[in-house]
């Protein structure tokens, strides 16, 4: 099965934004079983976007655009598909109900021509009900294709495509069973990864693909295998799994597609421990992070961000002393911040985080990207020392991920 | 003057990278004046290289090609290319001597056949020199369009673009003036900002186009022009803004590449102002995007993460009688950490946030989304409800910068 994604807009074109939709709708078809042929951009022209699908739709089985659905003059896709499909637009009493009850929710009425003309749908297409945004998705077929419209806006364009264009493309298409597993490393550079596994690849099961997927937050492993039965084939990447764990096991920090906070979280449910967090650099960062999982006001308290030495001193008790003696940015300091934060916010753990992102405020002794962390347990402290680059925002993201694994491996008693 | 970008590697088709090459090539061939038609990705594949130039090259007066030019077995790039423009595959001296010189700089040897491979080249493309790697940029041309090919390693990519075809291209072509000038604003929804302009729009000089480009954080209004000259059309466009700002001027918060967070900063420096904030579902978000901008320690003095009303107490003085009596989410309470947090922490202005961000916590009086927002100054606070959406991340963005214009409007008097 053979998949193309086209992405409108002349904000791409110029320059002006990344396209990320793409790469999240090509892992998304990817994983049941399409393999993606092309990927393409165009603007918010009507030639152009008849010219692609004209040159396309013959040759692949599903074409997912997004773009060009807004409100706004610019936004012609709706009317574009419309007319190469042979259909004409209509208000659609559902749609028309989606599109009050979101303008509503935003305290606003529905008494505006340009919204109530996003109700209006071509005829001949099945509408995909989008309670996020005022544009529906919609979904036409021609032959043997299969044509997906869907808004831009990537939480709109997501919740789509899990809730609607997925299910369904598995009920009407004929698509081979694909098992992924996908194992979530922290800690260890991807090269150096690569190394490290580069015998048990070689003697991988060779109906297993695997692709490497890194960012600062983690490199994911990701195993997939077309199989004809699901519970054989998982039994292969399982066993492979293992050999896996006896290989990179310390760096290995869950499965699925989690990051660290929810790990934290999982762990600190399990021992019915409470956290705190103080942080310099990082600003908010670990706390906004570890907040972001559902449920973590259950476990988590909260944190001072300590970005003046005023701060660190007022709010977590770091005396002038150590202050003005070691510098903000010192073992001394951070072991202070760690203490202090969970003494006053009376938690099980804390963390502490103070380094220098950048651009300014790096000396030769330390440069920016230098950064403490220390993890404070009941009876313990701990704290390393890092060197970043020179990026801000880099920074902050690699200082986060780091303290995070810090206190995972802290809860599990690496640090014995 | 047209042009098409080509991305070459099976790694975006499965979507485990983005593409952000093609992003930053076509802003900047698009700032020497041309008109980007697509971006198309294909993999590493002779069928699909071929079949894509062929349907574009008698299209477009430049072709940028990236990637597939490494050393490894699935890059095929060079050969596809040599074939497609009928010439040779022949060892080049100087290139040869780049990728020894550059080998070597890495402390390796060139004894390796597939690095001595880097240095064939098509006998007839111009070279373009990399320095930096081992693949070199080549220039082809066919009839009246420019075809170049560079390495997909986004430095050694930008240092040729920047360094050897912006300016050949300059040289070689007749190119127009292009003007943007973006407008941004916050606090408006697009349809109804879209709605608000429509008079504007179609009084807009007809040589502007005009672009929404809509996110939580800004909506911005991109202004293009081509133009013979520069002076002229700065002109106009700033005529056409000056309308603009009698129409919509209170959601105009700044010009260019912006966020909030930047203009904030710039008012209070101006204004020799400090900033600290107490954030309970936000978490430290706006925290962390007020310390995202370079030189921010010099107004942001921190502030307080109160995840729970044990914080809220101990830390922001907000009295249990007001927790108990008003609940953690009501005016009471955040204006009360407004309040506490600028006197602890001794600034001018504090934001204060206290919402339920969801999935949890919601009851019908106080749904999920329910945020009340608080700005003190030094003897004035001011404090709003809002109810966002149901998505818990989505909230936390929608609290953050809601919070921030909130701030900006009131450092600029809008609430007097």
């Amino acid at each position: 099965m053979k998949a193309d994604i086209i992405t409108i807009g002349d904000e791409i074109l110029i320059g002006q934004i990344t396209d990320t939709n793409s790469q999240w709708i090509a892992e998304q078809i990817n994983n049941i079983g399409f393999e993606i042929r092309r990927i393409i951009t165009v603007g918010d022209d009507k030639e152009q976007i008849i010219s692609v699908l004209d040159s396309i739709i013959n040759e692949v089985n599903l074409i997912v655009i997004t773009g060009g659905l807004g409100p706004t003059e610019d936004d012609i896709t709706k009317q574009v598909l419309a007319e190469y499909f042979n259909s004409e637009l209509k208000e659609n009493k559902e749609v028309l109900e989606d599109v009050t009850n979101f303008i509503q929710s935003k305290g606003f009425k529905l008494n505006n021509e340009r919204n109530r003309k996003q109700a209006e749908v071509p005829i001949n297409c099945k509408i995909l009900r989008n309670k996020n945004g005022t544009a529906p998705g919609m979904w036409f077929e021609k032959d043997e294709t299969i044509i997906v419209s869907l808004p831009a806006v990537p939480f709109e364009m997501k919740e789509l495509v899990e809730r609607k264009v997925i299910p369904e493309l598995k009920k009407d298409m004929k698509l081979p069973n694909i098992i992924h597993k996908t194992v979530l490393t922290y800690g260890i550079p991807e090269a150096f990864l690569a190394e490290k596994l580069s015998d048990w690849e070689q003697n991988l099961n060779d109906k297993i693909k695997l692709a490497y997927l890194p960012s600062p937050e983690r490199i994911r492993l990701r195993l997939s295998m077309i199989c004809e039965q699901k519970k054989k084939a998982e039994e292969i990447i399982n066993f492979e799994i293992e050999k896996l764990k006896s290989i990179i096991g310390k760096y290995i920090f869950g499965y699925g597609d989690k990051f660290l906070e929810n790990i934290i979280g999982e762990l600190l449910i399990e021992n019915e421990a409470t956290l705190s967090i103080s942080e310099s650099c990082t600003a908010g960062n670990v706390s906004r992070l570890i907040a972001s999982v559902p449920g973590s006001s259950n476990y988590f308290k909260g944190g001072v961000v300590a970005y003046s030495n005023e701060i660190k001193n007022k709010q977590l008790k770091v005396s002038q002393n150590i202050l003005e003696k070691y510098g903000a940015v010192s073992k001394e300091v951070v072991e202070a911040m760690a203490k202090g934060q969970r003494d006053i916010f009376n938690t099980d753990y804390s963390i502490a985080i103070s380094g220098i992102a950048g651009p300014g405020g790096g000396t030769m002794e330390k440069p920016v990207g230098t950064t403490w962390i220390a993890i404070a347990g009941k009876n313990k402290v701990i704290s390393k020392k890092y060197t970043f680059g020179k990026r801000r925002l880099l920074n902050v993201r690699f200082a986060s991920s780091k303290s995070l694994d810090m206190l995972r491996k802290f809860i599990l008693g690496y640090y014995e």
